[in-house]
């Protein structure tokens, strides 16, 4: 496991992501960290992140696959290419669909996601994301992470 | 159009919720004014929300299409059952499932979310919702709901 999350690794111009981001103070500043074949996070809901009371809201858990999702395509990514994480040129990736299962109510708490990629092209990345709480899969999703378009990247980039 | 929200016609119990939730100070209180056949949700972004610069973070989009689906499923069924929304027995649904197309990037800005039930039993609907940004259309949705289940019920239901 590498101990640096995969947020950390993202240029700058990338790290405001209200998800993800290192630089963004309002934000959920979810991180990733990847293992060589899966990412893992770990996130403690606030007691305000509710959808009925005792239950995590579902559009933060929509939020927490979508970022985590982005991470695990990059990384695998970089895995691929044999570089390091964070090598020029940086990668960055963004959702180009969310189909996500909630099977079962998600209790607050502590809450594991475990990422893989299924699919990976140069453009392109299917990733698999499963949702535990207390040890029990509660959310499933399949994720597709294409590479940032020029129209979203920034000007430094 | 009705001009009361549909969430304001939720019981005490499910107006916690993150997304939609009157009584959720945090949450971004989402509300959904129905016509008889659509339903239409507008949010303006706070400066923060973003993926990268300027644009909007999917997980929030993924936010306002839950919880404003849930609120059409409901205004639907209440029209339906030929009753006034928020009459006993008072009508709550969860999400089943989000099935999420982020076709452009969705620019800061007014946002204007659209739904309506396109196929209703008992216990499902299923929900079409599109997102507009500049009147263009964004992101487009399916969404499952379901009344929601015994388990996630308050002590008051």
């Amino acid at each position: 496991m590498n101990n640096r999350p995969v947020q950390d690794f993202y240029p700058e111009d990338y790290a405001h992501c209200y998800g993800c981001g290192r630089l963004n103070d309002h934000g959920y500043q979810i991180k990733s960290l990847w293992d060589g074949k899966d990412a893992i996070c770990h996130f403690s809901p606030q007691p305000y992140h509710i959808s009925v009371p005792g239950y995590t809201y579902g559009g933060l858990l929509a939020s927490l696959i979508d970022c985590h999702a982005m991470a695990t395509a990059a990384a695998a990514r970089y895995q691929k290419e044999e570089r390091e994480p964070g090598s020029e040129p940086k990668l960055r990736y963004v959702t180009a669909s969310l189909k996500i299962d909630y099977r079962k109510p998600t209790p607050l708490g502590m809450l594991e996601l475990r990422a893989h990629v299924e699919e990976q092209s140069e453009r392109k990345s299917r990733v698999l994301v499963d949702v535990f709480a207390d040890e029990q899969l509660t959310v499933h999703a399949e994720v597709v992470a294409v590479v940032i378009p020029e129209s979203m990247r920034g000007d430094t980039e």
